[in-house]
């Protein structure tokens, strides 16, 4: 633990080693990005919704979003370049929002959540984004899918009780901002 | 630091001790509510900026805005009340936002800031809220004073230099948002 | 119609008859502001939200929001307040909008909408607003009354199926712009 | 004027003539959508910004917007893509906003501006955005001219002075709203 209260910038300033990462997240909350990718059409309007997912234990299908931690000195739109990148791959051509003003802030806790969002290993805050993306998917981690679904499909029942952390009232969040359906 | 690793909830969850917080501080970002209090006319314009202030070791006045931590567990609007009451006291009546979604998002650097903005004590990520209030205001430190000022004084190059941490520019960024003079 | 083409200003330029309104209505949009009324908590969370209803020739009730013409000269602002005062009384104490920039905005058309909203008069544009209020709501008008709902019952379908022109989408938008329920 | 009493929809119902142009910009608010072009980095910060220009009677550069009227039964997204076209040129690929929700309105009156902004001929009401654009801009109007400036540029005041009724402090608001420098 010694390391840790080393103040100035070390070589790699966002790594805490596991046990430190364990123990902050044991006190402090953390500061997330997450991103919606969506396609557009020449209009604006919302055509697809890109849904991260992957089969659990069980065999069964979770959706989340774009998703990660803000690291130590890092800008939040590093961070969400950094994670656009490590979960749809290098030619997705993210359009990254020009205002830093999330459409919300999304409040995850590991127990007795007051916003239905829960988040086993930590509180976390998320500061949520809806990303166009121009170019092809194709994520970096074997295990992980992306499925692009219209927007009726995306907010179906069938769809939003199955993310993980009880994220599927943002996606209804999400499409609410962008005026989809209307 | 043996407490740090404590996962299950303690009785005081959000406290750290000073050299835990000092640690967390040099590799993790800080997540942070700010508020600027505003008074309001019957139409919802601004008529006045609250800011805070105290005079530094030299004597020179410095100008800031209702800020504070969000702790663990802690949800984004008890923080904000809570900071909202320690700067402005209890007969305030601040009517928080509807919408958690920031006007914008604020990154104080410690060194090296890209965004202009600065933090001495660490790398903080601040939702930033433009926040009416209705009663009277009365600084719980003793230290600390509310200035009224008009919209045109509060964004007065004399002003807005003179704020802690580059704040002057999130001033303008909040009377922009709330439509101030168009 | 010789009126219509007098380009000063007189004494009651946002007032055309009836035969002058039907004709511009048949050839322009006509701008509108709406506002969904809500009760917060202490914290700024929607609590309740209110609809005005009256019964149609049928005996069948129709919500609707507060909603009103833009007249020429006048301000959004006033404009908002004047319908808020018609249609929920002198005693509502309504909390205007800071920024002018709207949740969304509606299109409702007359034939063959794309957004799903309609108005058999006309096209119309609607800048949309949730506005709180903390007074007591009693219509002017003898055939309107309003309704406080909580946001559940708000955004049931037996509820926002019932609108004129599709407005129960707006209830939609409304509730998530406000981060109801996360 | 008769025309314009039909209240069937005709082959062009969003051109009124003349005559009756002026007739009922003297007795209506007009709706206008307004986009300020920009372009931006990888990581969305604006790093241009477009003004268009052109010089007046007396050789004086005068700056504005993409601006024009949403006509009859036109959807304000296909009146943002036709200005934007007329304006930019058809290489210019602009990428139109996912919310309808502007980032200000802005009010234009013919006399008496409580807004500060002006419109000699109407009272013009404009849902302002600000839009990417990623191709060659070329305006179709010979005596318009684009010119890109960088923000800090933009919001000089050399700049700001010379718009076209006032417009320049959008620039402030838009640049504001999209954390230009923040």
């Amino acid at each position: 633990m010694v390391a840790m209260t080393v103040r100035t910038p070390d070589p790699n300033p966002g790594w805490l080693d596991e046990t430190e990462l364990a123990a902050a997240r044991a006190r402090l909350p953390m500061i997330y990005v997450e991103a919606i990718p969506v396609r557009l059409d020449d209009f604006g309007r919302v055509v697809q919704v890109g849904l991260l997912y992957r089969a659990d234990a069980s065999g069964h299908f979770r959706y989340t979003f774009v998703s990660g931690r803000v690291q130590y000195m890092q800008s939040a739109r590093d961070a969400l370049m950094r994670h656009l990148e490590k979960d749809l791959g290098p030619l997705a051509m993210p359009q990254l929002p020009m205002s830093l003003a999330p459409f919300t802030v999304a409040e995850y806790f590991p127990y007795a959540s007051s916003s239905g969002l829960t988040d086993d290993r930590q509180h976390a805050i998320a500061l949520c984004y809806v990303v166009p993306v121009r170019g092809d998917t194709q994520p970096r981690q074997d295990a992980l899918q992306v499925a692009w679904l219209t927007p009726e499909e995306a907010l179906s029942s069938e769809v939003t009780d199955e993310f993980e952390g009880g994220r599927g009232k943002l996606v209804t969040q999400a499409m609410a901002w962008a005026n989809w359906g209307v």
